[in-house]
């Protein structure tokens, strides 16, 4: 079975979650299934194994769960990017887009210092306006974002494109259809 | 430098936050420090390599990023045990105290399956409440919780006791004074 295939099987799909016609792609069944949840950080983890990796900037919160895998791999450390208000020091934050309306998500100011190579990781991509706004922070910052990672990819949103336009490479595993 | 010593530099304490008189002890810079947290995610898993570990639960946001790390290097699931509301399938919930008050916390009611071996990760353990409910939620769906592991022991807030009195042995990294 390809890792592709072991992800399709493995990601669960809820019809009209978190709203009628919208199917929402649920990865905790892929992160409990111990063999699916090992070969997709394997497999996000493989270009970079042998390169310098100063971070892994994590999304909260399901970015946290890959990225705290990816991190101890590439022994490298974890940068959280959480939403406003949960971080304990002094933050630097940004806007970002949501489907309706803005919000704002935050690191800490002294989390990524200038010129780190960063990977930037989430659970899926859709329109892109989280990562979007997790790779302007980090970028803004001086980091180097080397690439943004993501198990889903919901190609018909259009995220792909959006980040790219940031010059970052996007890496995915799996797409589906629709958002 | 002892694992301990690395811990006790690398964890920064911030005064009087959330709230007066109180110490924050902020994993965030362990986390950045590539090599405290390759140690700490190392020395949580030494005692199970080889045993047959099905399942790690990570307590929602800071318990993700251990977690993660750990099923990984385990080849074990990871469990996301998350407030209540976050989940988008059929969940089971509990009570649980907190310094002031109550609130609950949830997890996929498919997540676990009666006599699977599960070790429960969170960044600080202090008056054991969430704690104590996460495993009382685990215990209830059949599962064997072989070991709560956390970075950061409170010792003075007494959570440890009340772990051990749910028959779960408790495994940390550095205790700090105060709560």
């Amino acid at each position: 079975m390809t890792l592709r295939e072991n992800l399709e099987a493995a990601i669960r799909s809820i019809p009209d979650y978190p709203k009628p016609g919208v199917v929402f792609r649920d990865i905790t069944t892929m992160l409990g299934d111990a063999r699916a949840f090992r070969r997709s950080v394997d497999e996000l983890v493989h270009p970079y194994a042998g390169t310098k990796i100063d971070k892994i900037a994590g999304v909260e919160a399901r970015g946290f769960i890959l990225g705290g895998a990816m991190s101890h791999q590439l022994s490298a450390g974890f940068v959280p990017i959480r939403k406003k208000g949960k971080l304990p020091h002094e933050t630097v934050r940004i806007a970002y887009s949501l489907e309706y309306g803005v919000d704002e998500m935050e690191m800490h100011k002294d989390a990524v210092k200038t010129g780190e190579r960063i990977i930037l990781v989430d659970d899926l991509i859709a329109t892109g306006g989280t990562a979007e706004g997790a790779v302007k922070l980090l970028q803004q910052m001086g980091a180097e974002v080397i690439a943004a990672c993501f198990v889903i990819d919901l190609p018909d949103l259009g995220g792909r494109k959006r980040i790219e336009a940031l010059g970052v490479p996007v890496r995915t595993l799996v797409e589906f259809e629709g958002g």
